[in-house]
Order: structure tokens, then C-alpha cells, then sequence
């Protein structure tokens, strides 16, 4: 906390080496591709963990905001990937409702399913649309927790009028995990609440 | 976004006028007068949402992270007072877990029973203790959306490790709540997400 009043989470220089602002993502496997080279980029430095997520405009299939997992680096909890893109994403239009402009509708994209914490955000924020990569179920076989969600998840969010899809690219999505296991990445923990780890 | 791959959220200085670190507040009701301070103060400078929460040192009862809703002025949806708390509480330490040295718990207190989004930061913060005023009923009379929570929030946080407290000056922390309505707050939202706005 530098002044003692604030935080930050800073994005490392190397997302430039993987999201081009300047150019449209259109199908949902493009927009994946995005956020799972952003995962293993995190895994490969060592930054945390392999999670990646971005914030698109619908309108025109660009990256508006980009999130990896700083967790590790920012000493913060709550910076998941969907988080730090949300919250990026906000930064970057000025504008806490990401869905504020009726004309430019947002779809947020996440490496692997959210945890409860980005479940919850995501309908805060303001976006049409939730793309997933990897299931709940990747990320527990690799030994990470996703919390209390509601059994149908989905139909919750589609209930609030944010359209779900998943397993976009799953078997990829699955390998970053994975791949985070085999490079013995650091399962970050909070100590008071049990052995597995938060996902994202 | 001031990099371009970064955001910030900043404190206003008067959590200086409520919030005096070098002193402990040691009951539950010390602390819960320090976030409804925050709460009320926010409200009366028109900063955001009516919501306070802080994170205390368990063993010298002094505040680590203050927090109040930040959404509106860091153009943030996930910059509800418990997140802020947290995060700004991690950054003070210089640690993600909150609760990393086993000698020194933590508890998070909260003038309103934490959202959806907030509840899921709550086990990765690695706090100890969740201490909370108003209850979701009293902010969803007002207005305010807590979004889907499980059904037995409290023995899902208890059955992790960490301790609920609930109904602490819970009257005055809904009272906080309808000044917020009596003084006309902004009732911000998420356009896509229905007609009520998150929680905290």
C-alpha cells in the first residue's frame, strides 16, 4: 500500500505479447486462445496462478480489458484473473458498469470456470456474456478450490439475462492446468481454511 | 487505467477522521462503530455505496485494512468495502493470507452481510472471523441485490474455519442503510443484470 491508503494489481509488460488491443478476437475459440496464452505466459514467469481471463467488446471482438491471476505478486486475495479483468476493464472505459453503454455489450472470458468470489462479480460487472474454458472439475484435480456455488450456476446466470458458454476449448484449457502441476507452480492457500487452495 | 494494464483503488483521507491505527478496538461492537463510521461518512460525502468493513489484527485489535465502496469512484464493480478491505489489508502486509502467521488471526468485519462475490473472497482472505451488522433483508429493503449465496452461508464459512458473528448493532447498521435511501444515493447497477444493484 503505498500511501497507505490504496492497491494496486499491475498487469506485467508481457500481456502485449499475447493480446493485441488492436485487432478483433470474433469466435469464442479466438477470445479462449487469448486468455489461455495469458494462463501459461503467468505459469512460464512464475507469476502466479495459471489462470487467465479478459474482458472482449462485443461490438468489436477486441480486448478491453485483460487479467491473469496477481494473487501472488499484489498480496491480494481477491486479484484473480476475472477479477483484475473486470476491474481493468472498468479502469480502462471509466465506468464501473461494463454493459453501461446498451450499444456496446462486454462478454468476459475465463481460462477455467469461476470460483464463488468471480461468480459473484460477474453479474456486478455489467457483462452479456460468460465464456469458460476448463470445468470446476479441471481445477480440483490439480489440488484447486472453487468455493460455494450454486448448484446450477448457469441458469443463474442466465436468469439475470448473462448467456453461459462452456467447455470452449476445454481439453486446452485443462493442459494449462496441468501444465501449472507439472512446473510445481505454488499452490497458494489461505491458512485458516483448509488445504485446497481458491481457484482463478 | 494509468499504465494502460493496471488499476488502482484509492482511499479518500478521511478514513483518517474514523479510523485510528494506533489504537485497539477490542469488542465486536468497537469495531463494527468504526466501519459504520466509514458506512456513514461515505454516504455524506456522496463516495459510493453505504457500506463499511475492515480488517483487524486479532492479537492487538488495531485496524490492518480499511475499506467503503469504492465502485462509483474507481469506476470498479468489484470494489465493494470488503474487498477493498481486504485487498488494502494484503497490501499493508505484504502477504495474500491474511491469516499467513498463524499467531496473528484476522477478522474481517462488515456493516452489511457480504454479497455473493464478497462471501467467496471471505475463505481466501484467510481471516478468521467474519463480524457483521446489517443482515441481507435490511439491504434488500432498500433496494440492493446480495446476488445467489448458499442457503447456510454461515456453517459454510464455520465448516472452512472461520467464525460468523451476526446482528452486530445490526439497527444502527441499517439505519446507515436508509439514510443511504433518505439522502437520495445513487443506486448504481449493472445495466444487463436486472432492475437491482449489487450489495456492498
Amino acid at each position: 500500500m503505498t500511501t497507505g491508503f490504496e492497491f494496486t494489481c499491475t498487469l506485467p509488460e508481457w500481456v502485449h505479447d499475447h493480446v493485441d488491443f488492436d485487432r478483433p478476437y470474433p469466435t469464442a475459440e479466438d477470445k479462449m486462445r487469448v486468455v489461455l496464452d495469458l494462463a501459461m505466459r503467468n505459469i512460464a514467469e512464475q507469476h502466479g496462478g495459471p489462470f487467465g481471463a479478459a474482458v472482449f467488446d462485443d461490438t468489436t471482438d477486441r480486448v478491453i480489458g485483460p487479467g491473469v491471476n496477481l494473487v501472488i505478486p499484489s498480496s491480494n486475495p481477491t486479484a484473480h484473473a476475472e477479477i483484475v479483468a473486470i476491474a481493468v476493464a472498468g479502469a480502462r472505459l471509466g465506468q464501473y458498469d461494463l454493459g453501461a453503454d446498451g450499444s456496446r455489450p462486454t462478454t468476459l472470458v475465463a481460462s477455467t470456470e469461476p470460483c464463488a468470489m468471480c461468480l459473484g462479480a460477474t453479474p456486478w460487472s455489467g457483462v452479456s456474456t460468460l465464456i469458460v474454458g476448463a470445468r470446476d472439475e479441471d481445477a480440483r484435480a490439480i489440488g484447486f478450490d472453487e468455493g460455494s456455488k450454486p448448484d446450477d450456476w448457469v441458469a443463474y446466470l442466465e436468469g439475470r439475462g448473462i448467456g453461459v458458454q462452456l467447455d470452449v476449448l476445454r481439453d486446452e484449457a485443462a493442459d494449462v492446468l496441468r501444465e501449472y502441476m507439472r512446473t510445481g507452480g505454488e499452490i497458494y492457500n489461505a491458512t485458516d481454511t483448509g488445504e485446497i487452495p481458491p481457484d482463478a
